[in-house]
């Protein structure tokens, strides 16, 4: 287990962290009927799981995310997790009470078993090889994870996105070991719209001639280029109109409008939707990519209910807070609506709250006093055992 | 000139038509500095011009629009001009009252100079040093053509999106000799992310290998997946996603999510996609989408006027009719909304019309009645000389 400890990154920092494995070593069959042979997850864990195991938190990430989810890796660590703002000391997921799990998520290219991995029947890279994920397989491989941590009922299951999908799933198939659930920037299925960016992002990466029909790695390559576009279409779309108007406008990097000039004019915001490609495609796989949202594309949480997301909904236990962004257009304020409503319609507890922010889907990533309370408030009202 | 001829193709239809050559011997001053030795525009032209040549309507077109904006080029046509619904007999632009010209802008890949013609002073194609162009070039091209059509004074000018860019501009630059002014679909300026989409679509084209920094017909090659890329961007971002929606939904092209399953399920909205991409990308220059889309992200209404449209609007003596549509995000209402506040802050004459429409911003292109109706009733009060 990795220790929280004190240290120089402030009074509401988990600290240093240090990344754990959790090795399965059956067969794991998957939705599609395909079995792997066993599969490694990362994962880190904040704050001490209590005696009678009642406090457990799981975090459940998004498209591009990590088991990093809060702390720092080493004392000149720059970047704390992807979710520091909301997770340690004090914060609303308060590593005081509870104890946080983060994994990588199973296909992912951050340490745990995916298309980067070893595939043991050929001895090379799994590659394009690697077995399509349902967002279920994820919840089932979280539910080992979660029996070898000696957690037999999370006191919440938490994600935003993809990770709201998976939250809302092991609410389904696991009811009576989540007792809360939270809901963040999600929906009960994509949009057709939502489906169109991922499959121009899919097209951008398969049709990088350094795809290899998903074979780079054999070849010693990666579909940078192709990655980068992927990169910069998901930052436009998860960011608001708006956010990025204000973040950018229309200022000039180089360059002018000066009459005689014929120079490639170029804006703030060309370079660093550039930058921010060229940096995503040198750390990301592109396998895991296509897997990633193609498990998103096909997420459905009524499809095996009748497509009644109220019959759906009747089969779980826990305690919902569903959170959204007001200029969130990917996951808009309606899908969550959706959700808060047939959760009402089930009969189910459920808070909902719709966040004013100007950024877009990576609000759920980012400080706001509102939305800060709200997702506290929330989590002040589990009792764990130890306190009760 | 193109003869408008009674046709089998229905009493609204201008029937077929022969696209026609403009040709400009002269040295011809770009706004970067540049000069081009010369240039030819391809040009349509629908109506008949009257005796003091007082009821020409000039179109210009968005980013990948043509030449050809109504009726057919053979009996066996089996799609009219790209803006049929509006041009022709009876039509809002009534040809039985109207000389309407049409033309493939400069820089253009549907016969006008462009990238792909032969740079006299090489004797090969143009490719990447085509120069850049400004809307205002545009402009000016427009001017020369209009000069050798014995056309003075444009009863009207009219655009949807850059179309609509080129028609304000024509506005400030000629204000005697543009008694209308038709700005649909538009903006005097691009948001941020409006730029940020142009800057990814160019991403796509550019880092395609084919694309050999823009010299690709010389390695007689195309950079398709990149343009077909682009053109996806753009097909998502030009419907509306309600729009999207109901047109495709969720629905699967073949596969299915039955458990034991791992093809690749598809959308169709995935297959509609690509087969666009492709289209697209078999017909339409590389070079001509950058130039376009760079003068998009350019084109700056007011720069010139100390960045105050009202000072630059003061320029213009036109009537305007500026027209927006509800659920265009990519050139939605607000953009439509300051350019007629700005108009009324000059003392312009200015009518607005924001259309209720679920087709985004590809609605300019599309039928409406409520859009038909508003655009009918503006045209209709344009008086010809020779009527009045």
């Amino acid at each position: 287990m990795s220790a929280s400890v004190d240290s120089p990154f402030g009074p509401g920092s988990v600290g240093l962290v240090t990344p754990q494995c959790f090795q399965y070593d059956a067969p794991f069959t998957l939705a599609s009927g395909r079995q792997l042979p066993g599969f490694e997850l990362v994962y880190e864990t904040y704050g001490q799981l209590n005696a009678d195991a009642s406090n457990a938190v799981l975090i459940c990430h998004a498209l591009s995310g990590t088991h990093h989810a809060a702390g720092y890796h080493s004392a000149d660590d720059r970047k704390p997790g992807w979710w520091d703002h909301y997770i340690g000391p004090g914060k609303p997921i308060d590593t005081n009470r509870f104890f946080v799990v983060a994994l990588n998520n199973l296909g992912g290219c951050a340490g745990s078993t995916g298309p980067t991995s070893i595939n043991p029947d050929t001895g090379k890279p799994w590659g394009p090889d690697f077995p399509m994920l349902r967002v279920r397989d994820w919840v089932n491989s979280q539910k080992l994870l979660a029996t070898h941590l000696g957690i037999q009922v999370w006191a919440a299951v938490v994600g935003g996105s993809l990770g709201g999908m998976q939250a809302m799933r092991w609410a389904l198939e696991y009811p009576d070991q989540v007792r809360h659930c939270v809901v963040i920037a999600s929906a009960m299925k994509l949009t057709a719209q939502n489906i169109a960016f991922n499959e121009t992002a899919r097209h951008a990466i398969t049709s990088d001639p350094e795809f290899h029909d998903g074979d780079y790695l054999a070849q010693q390559t990666s579909p940078k280029q192709g990655l980068a576009t992927a990169r910069m279409i998901g930052h436009i779309t998860y960011l608001s109109g708006d956010g990025l108007g204000e973040k950018f406008g229309r200022e000039l990097r180089s360059g002018s409008f000066a009459r005689g000039q014929d120079s490639l004019v170029e804006f703030q915001v060309q370079s660093y939707l550039r930058y921010q490609g060229d940096v995503f495609s040198d750390k990301f796989d592109a396998n895991t990519y296509l897997l990633m949202t193609r498990a998103l594309d096909y997420f459905d949480l009524a499809r095996e209910y009748g497509d009644d997301p109220v019959a759906a909904f009747k089969t779980a236990q826990a305690r919902f807070l569903v959170v959204s962004f007001s200029t969130d257009w990917r996951f808009s304020p309606e899908r969550s609506r959706e959700i808060a409503l047939a959760l009402m319609n089930a009969n189910r507890s459920v808070c909902y709250a719709e966040i004013e922010s100007n950024f877009g889907h990576d609000a759920f990533l980012l400080p706001s006093e509102r939305y800060e309370t709200v997702f506290r408030n929330f989590m002040n009202t589990i009792v764990t055992e130890a306190q009760s």
